[in-house]
């Protein structure tokens, strides 16, 4: 989907307890600091949908899985109308790249804890996010 | 102790999994953004001790709990030869800025995941990481 990443990171494992990369502002993807912030989702959830008209999302899932959902109804996009569906965690650590504009939904898939870490590009601002109920787009 | 900070941090409840602050650029102990990353520690073992040289630490435990120490030997420091101790994470959830020159240890407590993320004002380098024996500074 034009302008989304999926960049493989880093586990580096270690007696006492691994180290996991997250966001360099070197990679892939990094459009500036604005806010870093957790999201939980508990088994069988889904928090859906959110669309940011500014901000860039660099997602992270340290802990559990996490599937997410994204859907593109960007009127100039190549991929307009195109959904995509990854599933981010412990087995398959990477992070994923969501530009503004694209609608995203995600499902807590780990038995226990499921968290995501998100390295923004702005602080929140209440203003820049539309929201829509779970029906408005596909979920496969 | 001499430049660090404790600032607590909002968790934010939801039915479908929480939110949890993390760092905000316009945020008390913000220096820029360099990397994100996490370490974890399992229960009961201590990882000892590291000081950065140009970096700033600032440490938040979304998961589990954590047991900090810090050590100040700054050659001009009003803090110098004090200890710090504290202990972060779910029950206590605060973030801690640590400049650098000071000596850091944390120490896993909670019996399952305790989850350390680490946002930093500078990218890795082991250049500018000191390390010292378990038993170089006092743990209490």
């Amino acid at each position: 989907m034009e302008g989304v990443l999926i960049t493989p990171l880093k586990r580096i494992l270690h007696p006492k307890g691994d180290v996991l990369h997250g966001m360099k502002r070197s990679d892939a993807g990094y459009k500036g600091f604005g806010e870093a912030y957790f999201s939980t989702v508990h088994a069988g959830e889904i928090k859906a949908w959110k669309k940011h008209l500014r901000m860039t999302l660099n997602l992270v899932v340290p802990l559990g899985c996490i599937r997410f959902y994204l859907y593109d109804d960007r009127l100039e996009s190549p991929s307009k109308g195109q959904g995509l569906r990854i599933e981010l965690g412990e087995d398959h650590y990477a992070r994923l790249t969501v530009p503004p504009g694209v609608w995203l939904a995600f499902e807590g898939l780990g038995p226990s804890v499921n968290l995501l870490l998100n390295v923004a590009d702005m602080e929140h601002d209440p203003m820049e996010v539309e929201r829509a109920e779970i029906d408005a787009f596909p979920l496969n």
